[in-house]
């Protein structure tokens, strides 16, 4: 079979389709493509829910009806060889697809620790997005009580506070002195390990694994330490690692990280060949080098870049680095950040002041369903700009550490934060008086001053 | 007696108590004084709460222990003549008050309309932020059974869904076309209009009242239409006049809308007198013409910065003019806007494109709690900049109004929102895909593209 297109996407999750409807919007005359392996594709970030508040995989679909609406061909079939000077890339099930402007969106797949001895054994998992394995191993997991999570990033953390809710008796084990020690800095690391703890999760962090051991099922986890953790099932939450074998073969720059090597139009070398999401490259908006962050909001960002930027290079449309803007909420408390955390800013070499304040997010407090809500600032002591800050609260702080993004995005200085305009309501945010955003300002000010 | 402080604040409400707090903090070998009549201050927009989801006031005051806990001194009194060359105040009391720093915090006061007929019948009731009369009228309210409220701004809306679910039979009677017609576009106000009419309210919007009438008491309403309401209760919520009586008693210079006239600092003619919140003038960030708005956020926004300011003026630290952030929840629904609304816009001169997004606020949207978010942007045709937004969501809404706040203060165009770095998680934001403030402005950016 033979197909010619004018944009192939290869990769159907979020950010391929993100990129796909977003470049025919801008060029509606263009014909696309999406090249997907997966009949159905699992929405990325919900997966650890279904391991507890959904029902079932089914619950946790992005509809192919979206791709379809938005005018593009949606083709279920998976590319195995791209040559991108003929411009031809070959599926396996025998299509020719020729194009004139490729975007690859090829993911990332979990990353499984060659050192460690085990991990072949059954009943030990990994959390691909791959719609049956997940469902495969929900079912799974029903049969099993004592179950191991190896990892204490967003998913082992996420899941974990999932599983037990189905009445599992978890552990969670993280080599790093804390649990999601990448996006946060102890003081909010601490308060996630708090409500894990009490809702009975047992925690292993600072603890290595030596070996996954048993017979031909898993049965127990051995650590460094010499302790052995009893395990029915093994969840490895140890990361995930752009998808890049196929740009690889087909010539295209990988970075030292591993990713596809892109610009700030999310471009590789070769003008006419795009990536975005997991598989592609990503640097800090503040520190400005090259991390390997993956984040769906992130992905998608790259991916109307990408789609922007096809047939013409915009210089308003460009991608100037991840800000990392990370949310959960763990047994109902929300945790966010966004941009660098303290301890990274201080690595990196940033002269810093950081202060908090605490607050509630309703008022007056005896508001039915009112949370505290704790506001943390991260500033550069030099240009008095907001480099990162954090927040924990109910679910609205899911929505005001996109405030703070917006700050970082727009280099606000903390002076301007003091002064900043927010709406407040009784129903809905803190108090106008003692907004915690505009307290956690007037503590890092006072700081500043303090130390001059 | 006599008292003599470094800095005298008049009013000790929300932006008095933020004035002297913030004051204190930059400036903490000065003495401050709050002389305020009531010996308990109501949390301002907390006033409509007593009404239904509250039990008492008494939940709903602003604990004076802040204002101590901040080193600021608090003095139940009233002060009845201001000498601002003497620099020199007197209370009621008789107390002298000698003062270096004189700030103007005196609020605001229910407007009562001077050609309605009725007014002063038992059971006609305004709502000013006065403890105890909010009280009684709360327990007034307990025996009626028809109330007819006045006036369909904020206080109106609020108060009617609050008296609804103490089984209130409501008549909300609006002479504009729209409930809520200054903060919102009619798109808007409509859906406003339908959750309180499902609720049961009966709405008369676009009828003007002609007088109220009884013997002693109150009982019906009679509209221009002819129509004649039933009512036990009448409740006036026909907005606010500053109370600038004793500023201009002293010589204070006072606007054409009848608020004292201040300049970015906040500071009157004199440079040792300031004036904050409901009493002073204010002007719109967008339209930069006065306005007669009224919002504890922007009292306490212009607090701070009177605050800052006080003893030597900050070019960092002014206000730049308000930019209307407005929320409310009606019947669980979130309302919220930011700057100006399209019929504003339109009206003052803006050549403006608008468009608006319906997406969800958590994802997937099988995901228990999910609401549905509308989002709209008003964009200047010309410069791109992002002059106003809307809102129409869940609780979330609340700060996602304000992260379109930040983006109107910094001056975004609509080219940069499409770029926008957002996080998104299930339990707590919409879809990475579909986050609806993109989608509402990739839709401005689809129409800016088809009119050129």
């Amino acid at each position: 079979m033979q197909k010619n297109v004018d944009v192939l996407i290869i990769g159907g999750s979020a950010a391929g389709i993100v990129a796909a409807s977003t470049g025919k919007a801008f060029y509606p005359s263009k014909s696309f493509l999406i090249v997907r392996r997966e009949a159905e594709a699992v929405v990325p970030c919900g997966i650890p829910y279904i391991y507890g508040t959904l029902e079932s995989i089914s619950q946790n679909i992005i509809p192919n009806a979206h791709i379809e609406q938005a005018g593009v061909e949606l083709f279920i079939d998976e590319v195995v060889a791209v040559d991108c000077s003929a411009k031809v890339a070959t599926t396996a099930g025998g299509t020719r697809i020729t194009f004139d402007k490729l975007v690859f969106a090829t993911g990332s797949m979990p990353k499984v620790p060659s050192w460690l001895k085990g991990t072949g054994l059954d009943n030990v998992f990994t959390i691909p997005k791959d719609r049956d394995y997940l469902e495969h191993l929900r079912i799974r997991l029903e049969q099993c009580t004592n179950i191991v999570i190896i990892g204490g990033g967003f998913i082992g953390v996420e899941i974990a506070d999932e599983l037990r809710k189905k009445g599992k008796r978890i552990t969670l084990v993280e080599v790093l002195p804390h649990l999601l020690q990448a996006a946060f800095d102890p003081d909010l690391s601490v308060k996630v390990e708090e409500i894990l703890a009490k809702e009975g999760i047992t925690l292993r962090t600072g603890e290595k694994v030596q070996e996954l051991a048993g017979e031909t099922t898993v049965s127990h986890v051995l650590l460094e330490s010499g302790d052995r953790l009893d395990a029915d099932a093994v969840i490895l939450a140890t990361g995930y690692a752009p998808n890049v074998e196929l740009a690889r073969n087909a010539g295209v720059k990988i970075s030292e990280l591993g990713a596809i090597r892109v610009d700030e139009y999310m471009r590789t070398e070769n003008k006419d060949v795009f990536a975005i999401g997991d598989c592609a490259e990503k640097f800090s908006f503040i520190t400005r080098i090259a991390k390997g962050l993956m984040l769906a909001a992130t992905a998608c960002s790259e991916a109307r870049i990408a789609g922007m930027n096809l047939y013409g290079l915009s210089r308003l449309r460009t991608f100037s680095g991840t800000i990392s803007i990370f949310s959960t909420a763990i047994g109902g408390t929300t945790f966010a950040a966004a941009g660098v955390t303290e301890h990274l800013a201080l690595e990196r070499g940033f002269d810093v002041i950081s202060a908090s304040a605490e607050g509630i997010d309703k008022h007056p407090k005896s508001l039915p369903g009112t949370s505290s809500q704790f506001v943390k600032l991260i500033v550069n002591r030099e240009s008095g700009l907001v480099l990162g800050g954090a927040v924990v609260g109910g679910v609205s702080a899911g929505e005001l550490i996109n405030v703070i993004g917006v700050i970082i995005e727009n280099k606000m200085t903390i002076h301007e934060v003091l002064t900043l305009q927010v709406g407040t309501h009784p129903l809905l945010t803190g108090p106008p008086t003692g907004y915690p955003l505009i307290k956690a300002a007037e503590a890092v000010v006072k700081k500043l001053r303090l130390s001059r």
